[in-house]
């Protein structure tokens, strides 16, 4: 079957309406209606060879959102019409121990939703800047938020299960202090998550400008990170920070506002390294520093069901798809609050 | 009470003998007549001002045992004649959230066994290379070990409660595999106790020469990390690293050892940074780098209790008063195993 998308043709070329294949629905495959997709960093940097192995044509996205459309004879947990998503991965082994624990996005064969290795042509996964796809059940999750929420759920699928894993997994809630690094794509999700979680909620951003953008969100505090004086007030006293913040930036700034036994995770990983971080700093007060990448199929789930309980969707700006050249250069500038989103209802027009 | 030392009068003068006094015991109070001080790269450090904040005379030793020999008038867990044992620190607040979590060597103040503050004369504490010393009760331990282990204990309080800590914090035991990186002072420890809580331990080490001799500490293997093949071997196999090595390195060839979860805990701060690890190398396993400083007073005394119980103690040279100055050269070339100590029965001589 053959449905319209948008891609591109290579690495220095703008992305392009195109027509690409999608298989037919296998005894386990649900086939989507893709209604909408979030527009994610990682999109940008693979659409243009930022990253080692991209391969051509590559149609990102993988934050999509849609009504099933068909099932496989197989497929006892989705029926056509049902509201769905999927998020970074179509794929994965499925026996390793990661798999078994419901973490299948730290399987080393974890298939990416877009430019991923598959036996579908072209060869490798295109992603959901495109009318349809279709993905075996085990990727596929449940949206049970009301359908005009929809376009803002898509970002759910990856900035809100990046931010919503670490924490849960490094226990936000009641009684913590949760530092938000950055307030972009994934860290406004961050407050959102951490505020719904009941932990106090300190925002960190470069910009005085988003002092009231951040407490909007849901941010009990807003510190400027310029502000060596705010900083320092807020040391030694937060038991979490989940930094978003991709670009190379100070550590130690971060890692000093710690307690005792606190971590910091990094969930966006810089083309270059961060200046190294001072080990004294982990030392001194047994601090972490720790990564942690998207989120497992369950947990996943887990969110989406938070997120429909709390009333939770992204801030989105929806786009047309033959607006998406103009959208990568803004969310370069840092101008969207805070995800651009595609009507995927434009990609045949 | 005046009583012979060994310390320096200046950052460039060489160690020698010298008086100082103690107090007399205070109502909470023990006084131990020291019978031996091991040999920390802290004291070193110090003495010759390579960190900042030494105040002279510099007295070092943090690795003291002894026999009890007066005791203050409310002092009840301790007699005259016991055998016990001083760390890395004489006093703290005692009423901070790290005190009273028994977590003295994070508390902020944490008063060290030497170069530490104090109202007693001259004005910061003295440590170790000394004939007695009095300290409140609190931070005093029980040494269960035979008498004739004495001096091979005194490792234990330092080196052993630095690598212990972290092995017991992140559940070194039974079904974990746990390397230590560096085969030293405290590398020979971690082996040692890895070993006897039940993990399956990864010995790491720059040189083929000290094979055989992890082995030996009770290393089920060892891996020779110039050995690039050898690590590869290794790669997401580890739960838990304790890396000893103080000199900056590459982080990243053992990050990339550790499975799904797995921390890599830095017990030594390298006078220059490390490299700056791999952020990736963070995001893609859930890997955590985290720090930790010697230990709690319920942990060493924990210790303690541990390795009278399975029979460990430190792999000692001993030396007399007079021989420190060597002693600090032969440590900088690595040139002992594992650890000096100092019969402080030569102060006299
Ligand atoms: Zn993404
Ligand atoms: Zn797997
Ligand atoms: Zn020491
Ligand atoms: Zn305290």
């Amino acid at each position: 079957m053959t449905v319209n998308a948008y891609g591109a043709h290579a690495a220095d070329k703008p992305l392009e309406s195109l027509a690409i294949t999608r298989r037919a629905p296998g005894p386990h495959d649900v086939q989507i209606e893709i209604a909408y997709c979030g527009v994610c960093h990682s999109d940008l940097h693979t659409v243009k060879a930022e990253w080692a192995g991209t391969v051509y044509p590559c149609v990102p996205g993988h934050e999509i959102v849609g009504r099933v459309s068909a099932v496989g004879a197989h497929v006892h947990g989705f029926l056509p019409g049902d509201l769905v998503g999927v998020g970074c991965m179509v794929d994965s082994c499925r026996h390793c121990a990661d798999c078994e624990d419901g973490l299948e996005n730290y399987c080393d064969g974890m298939v990416g939703t877009y430019n991923g290795p598959t036996a579908d042509a072209p060869g490798h996964t295109l992603g959901g800047y495109s009318e349809r796809i279709v993905v075996h059940e085990r990727y596929v999750l449940r949206v049970r938020h009301p359908e005009e929420q929809l376009a803002a759920v898509a970002p759910l699928l990856c900035a809100g299960i990046t931010t919503y894993s670490p924490l849960r997994h490094w226990n936000a809630g009641p009684g913590k202090t949760v530092g938000i690094v950055g307030i972009g794509g994934l860290g406004h999700m961050g407050i959102k998550l951490a505020r719904a979680m009941g932990a106090h909620v300190v925002a960190f951003t470069t910009s005085e400008s988003k002092r009231g953008d951040a407490a909007a969100l849901g941010a009990h505090e807003v510190v400027v990170s310029r502000d060596a004086a705010a900083l320092a007030a807020r040391a030694r006293s937060l038991d979490l920070i989940v930094d978003t913040v991709a670009a190379p930036h100070d550590l130690d700034a971060y890692l000093t506002l710690l307690k005792r036994d606190g971590t910091m995770v990094l969930v966006g990983a810089p083309a270059t390294p961060h200046p190294s971080p001072q080990v004294f700093n982990l030392i001194m007060k047994r601090r972490a520093l720790a990564g942690s990448m998207i989120g497992g199929i369950p947990e996943t789930q887990e969110m989406l069901d938070f997120c429909a309980e709390h009333g939770i969707v992204a801030d989105i700006e929806m786009i047309r798809a033959d607006e998406i050249n103009g959208a990568y250069e803004r969310m370069l500038r840092g101008d969207v609050k805070y995800r651009f989103v595609i009507d995927n209802a434009t990609l045949g027009a």
